[in-house]
């Protein structure tokens, strides 16, 4: 390519369909500029995450291969330098195909074969694009196919994640307890179907949280198990065709050594090639994970309302200004920010269910989309969960006088009452507290039903929080 | 078959695949018993709407047929009475294949023809199951297939109920604005992420609620000209074979004739027989509907709740007892129910959806799924709508007090002092409002920054409801 | 009430809201009627499961009330005989509520509450709405709330559908292994993206559909101890207030007795009133289930396409006529309603996630819908996974000639070559094969690029199923 | 700050929290900062389309605003210049806050306002910082509001982005329409639920797809207008507090010049403010369209199928190699893209849906989910739309050898036979057709059930797939 009789540097390639130029510079090859063009979509990039796994997974192979003397030492260690700084994010920029592609992560895959490949040759001193030094396919690629390279990057990016999340989750339950602690003595009213019901301790609100989340967390934390079963070795349907044995079991306890992880062979690799159950199930547990998160966040948001016009209860950290009209106005933008969140992982749940719904035959063709969306949830939900920690839970302050007032000014009291003067007279009486506007126990003095001691023994603010028949 | 050594009357037919006894009083045929058995999921049947519109295409064919001399006349007059008796429900018992069935309702057909035939057999004085003599497909399905008379049944039936719906949200918007009048001058405390923000007047919520009806009542009133095409006449996959044109012109007429509904031939009738796109648009609509129901239940349910505990500010119709242990209480179960029944709608757009989405070729085998959900939505949608407004919207209340206490503990006239004092000294004295628990006015007394009077006009309450700088 | 001078018996009752005449033939009460009216939605009723399990617990309070001497022993043995009544499906027709009810299911507790006081009134001689003899709430709701009845009715109901599908789906695996054994030498072309892949085993395909199925019954086996857990005692809110911790032991003990299930008293219950996290966790794993379901009855759909026009390598069983216009079409209905089935759980999914993320404080709201969507998935995957297995899978047959012929004339066996000959060279002969529309074995030994021995070795059909390099 | 004895240029911003340390040469102020920091989720920034249009609102409020003389003219000068280059893309690493963000857009809003702010001030020589000079709020927000400046620039963008979709949507029906007319003779095989039915042409199956993305062009072009209205002017909670008429009036004007689209002032600010059905409809006819996609990418994959153990009558383009382990394969990596996009919709819908129904009182605190989840679905659809016609579509061919013998070999004629010989006798000779593996033809040969004349005007193809009756 010659601009301004200024030769260029460019080199060609070749592939089934034709030719390409691509700048010297560049690490990436033909496949990949296949790919830039073809899901030209202008929208995210393939995870990161993954491109570190599936380089991972280069490394791993290299380094069986060469045990086996399918390659040569020389070429295995270029092969496992470059893998390691794809590893190390240090060729980042190389990966920027749409993580919407076509090609069940074909291109994905060639993406990072070619980088490894083009940087591995400039280690041994040749020239970028001289694959008879190191082949993408040949050497990058040996033993491997897509359809098993790629659901096991997934896998353990996902696992990776999963840890990060399934920790995450266990701090905020303990922020959630510590809450609990903190409140446990302060009465409140409490609401069913957003009516007022009956006497509460803040503490004990924290404390349902909180139990939602340690489900949470233990659900997070024992689903990793599913996702460690991997198909490599099983090529391109899961039959194994030009992997042996010997090198399915090593490359197995290579990835177990450099990641620390327990990855597992599966027995029937044709299964994991083209099921994609286990994503689903991992994804409907992201989505419970938010559901419990929707619910809190809305609480909070709920309990906070006002700070004067509304519940009040809970006055929430203030992390920034509100409004840009109303001056002093501040919202509870992190509880926002968790439930849109959610609602992102519940959206990304669809897209995986249906993706891997309309897998065909012996493959899925629709992993991108399932990898993309399920990477996407783990990475949001787990920093939105730490913020949600951070920058709210553990500086959530009770206003004690205001939980007081909206329980006294309730009837919740009047169902202390069933044990003593059946269910249809504290109906009236409740009734009849709404209407004039006095307290139930205003209305059980004057009335004569009960003794006072026996009133005042049955309307026990801190007996009616717990089990048992006050009075009896 | 004997019991008890009398002989019961069964008859036998058979099919391609054996034979089947028939209870003799039943005018089902074998191809219905082979659906009761292949599809016996003890779940909905067939939404009666869709049978009684196949009937009744059924009938206009009959009709075609007979000026058409395919069909004698006698023959004719039995099947059009037998599927006026369809329609009318009188043989309803007849129909209880299940809504989840295979075969893109080759067997909801098949019912239909089968009970026609055997009841106009009888109307003929003839033995059930002698199709010598009206034959349920020669005869009944004469010039039809399931792939053009199933979708034009599905769209007479839905358009007839979105025609209820359409009134329904008529009904239910003038509803609104009757409130918003009677509303228009309590002045209330406004919330955005529910914290305090400007003062509004209670009719104006009434108004926006009625806004968004008005759009939903638009749209269903519009869509209905979607689903008007039919691909009558175009048999087995479109292209007409064995319908001719006549009879193609003809059923049309006759249709519209029997329907007084703006029922049109497609002129692409192969495009109508696969494509269901149609069908998600309409399912689409009615979920913008039950998203503004949503909005709307959850804010009559925010509003009104408390009594005493919450904000209190609207005062719902009380339908029932709300609990089995707490007396007095009561809960705003129709909202609640509203809520329901627009997350189901929801739900059963994402079946319309995904049902749709796997049409294949020339037809969409999952037909009856999207036919059970979309005429569940239309029927659900409708009466629930007219319970929202009859049992709980024209009876609600506004409780005054409650409004104007909850608007002057806020702060919420402080934005009225931007163009005054500028937003940085606005919002400082929002914070010490809070601090001081002070209102806002209070402050300004004490501070001197305005003059009494320059205060008192700048935070009037009426003028703060308007369009405007007030004191400017 | 008069009707033509005769007095027909009618009883009237009245709540806080004013009276109801009710026919003296039925055992429902005002509570029931206001419900009627209230959700006269003409939907699905309320699901039976659910009902006799509430009556269950009914029976379960009325022993334990018994033994504490809560309840006069008269008394007790007349409810324990209604609530017999109502679990053995006797007085079915006294539940008819709209499944979609606002009030967190307090209407369905009432009517089973009512139901079960007037037949035990009548036990006793006495006359139907006499409930001085027996109270629908102070005796057969006694101790009790809709919010701790309700979750734990509906939680046993499930519990019980979970073990029939989990039984289901152990058949339905071993089904398919039975298929994997009786196929697997039978070879075929695999295929990855809907394109000619690689060799492999019939058997192969039908044993990952064993697998994915596998994973699906361990999970629905697992997820049951998550509902074990109830909260019955906790009443409204779940602080137990109105129950006695002895009262809370015994009936979870009785329950235990009733069920032969391992329910297990929460340690929190405020947590299980309300949180519903679990049944998102339920309904994601029916979705994942689904899913599955969805993959397999696609797929034989596909590989029994045609069967002359399409793949047509699998022979489903005819089980019913397909066509009303083209004779002799068989279609494969019965998957098709598999994937209908699927298709409405995972919309299902979709309404029990929103409605479970929509909960608020102390309850949520919109358990009706949950438990409606619950239980009718947990029925309908049921029932379509036993059709399914009994009506196609165990009868399913194999074109083995149509295998063969669909392999051979593709280029699948070109990866073996790989190893000998190189990616690219491999890609060329590939091409070269569908261009000249020649075998990949004609192409090799006019080319002469391997001897006809190592082709033969290399090609070994029953070597490429299987891990290895073939001739290596 | 200082390092190393240098000063380095920072300045100081505060707001009711406290103070932030900003590197000087950001544009950005605290309340950007803020967000950065609250929202660091690592995930997708607000959609640039949405930055630019929120500039242009603050440009024509400067304009506005500089006429009705609230603003100096050489301040306006300023933010109009500023305003000018964000719109122009010059200052867009300043918008890094995360687009799933807490506080309904304030963030966005606040970022759009400081860095206008700043650029300005230093286009007026001051130092960044000096609000002084120009504030964000008091000047660049002037008579706004986030509430009503985001959903109005939310509103412009997607109008542009619309109109984009809609002549995408154009250009594919016109792509289809020449494959419709271009293939208008070539007979195949039609089949329904996958199983050989009736003969059709190619061309017809391209003029259904046709037909389909010409309602989808439809439904995107008109629903334009929906989007039209804008509550500019109603400020925080569309009251229009704080904002004059005369404003309101002027800025509508001004946006209509600066745009060229009919954006016009809603006559009841407040439904916009709070209502986001509209959002709603328009994401439900972009589900629409993808449904369409879907189907038609999923058709072409499985026409396309094989190419030789499949359908195989179909031939897209190759546009990139397919395999990294099978030499020569080449998969449909656009239709698979095309899916995946289409199912990234449908997952977006679902966000938007939820999101929009969680709406509370006067404002919907999730617009930022909301306007992320449109904005990319808009995006995406239009680039996968354009590419689906340029790399796929433009350049399919028809494989017409193998259309006709997927025909021949089927019994797809045998409906021909009806108006002849009837159903049953029809329906027998198709089941001996199949089983004797011989063709209809032959069988009515043999048998003689009709002259061989009759049974070739009968079977003529052409005529077949057409309406009418062929030998009638």
């Amino acid at each position: 390519m010659q601009k301004g009789g200024v030769t260029l540097a460019n080199r060609i390639e070749k592939d089934l369909i034709g030719k390409k130029l691509i700048e010297d510079s560049s690490y990436i090859g033909i496949n990949t500029i296949r790919a830039l063009e073809n899901f030209n979509l202008h929208s995210k990039t393939v995870n990161h995450n993954l491109i570190k796994d599936i380089a991972l997974i280069k490394k791993a192979a290299a380094i069986v291969n060469k045990n086996l003397n399918n390659l040569q030492a020389e070429k295995a260690e270029a092969i496992i330098q470059a893998s390691n700084e794809v590893i190390e994010g240090k060729l980042n920029d190389e990966f920027t195909i749409s993580a919407f592609q076509g090609g069940a992560g074909t291109s994905t895959n060639m993406n990072v074969n070619e980088v490894i490949a083009n940087r591995a040759i400039e280690l041994l001193d040749e020239k970028k694009g001289n694959y008879d030094v190191i082949h993408p396919l040949n050497d990058v690629n040996m033993s491997q196919s897509t359809n098993d390279v790629y659901p096991t990057g997934l896998r353990i990016a996902a696992i990776r994640l999963i840890r990060k999340l399934s920790n995450s989750l266990a701090d905020l339950q303990e922020a959630l307890q510590v809450k609990e602690n903190e409140f446990s003595d302060v009465i409140k009213l409490g609401r069913t179907q957003l009516m007022d019901a009956l006497p509460m301790m803040v503490g004990q609100g924290f404390g349902a949280y909180a139990k939602a989340i340690e489900r949470d967390r233990w659900r997070i934390y024992k689903v990793e198990e599913r996702l460690r079963q991997v198909n490599l070795g099983g090529t391109a349907i899961g039959t194994g065709l030009n992997a042996t044995n010997k090198f399915i079991y090593m490359i197995t306890d290579v990835i177990q050594d450099l990641t620390k992880l327990g990855i597992a062979r599966s027995d029937f690799p044709m299964d994991i090639t083209q099921n994609c159950d286990v994503y689903v199930e991992v994804s409907g547990l992201l989505k419970s994970c938010s559901v419990n998160l929707l619910k809190i966040s809305n609480d909070f948001r709920l309990l906070s309302s006002g700070p004067k016009g509304g519940l009040g209860e809970l006055k929430l950290p203030e992390v920034q200004a509100g409004s840009t009209i109303m001056p002093g106005k501040v919202n509870p933008v992190i509880p926002e920010m968790v439930a849109q969140v959610s609602m992102r992982v519940i959206a990304n749940d669809s897209a995986i269910t249906m993706a891997s719904s309309m897998g065909q035959l012996e493959l899925n063709a629709f992993t991108p989309l399932i990898a993309e969306s399920l990477l996407e949830s783990l990475e949001l939900l787990n920093n939105a969960v730490i913020i949600f920690r951070e920058r709210c839970i553990e500086e959530i302050k009770v206003d004690e006088e205001k939980c007081r007032e909206n329980l006294e000014k309730s009837t919740a009291m009047v169902t202390a009452l069933i044990h003593h003067i059946g269910y249809d007279k504290s109906s009236e009486i409740s009734k009849q507290a709404l209407r004039e506007g006095k307290t139930i126990r205003e209305i059980l003095y004057e009335e004569n039903i009960l003794s006072k001691d026996k009133i005042d023994q049955v309307l026990n603010p801190f007996e009616v929080t717990r089990p048992g028949i006050p009075g009896k």
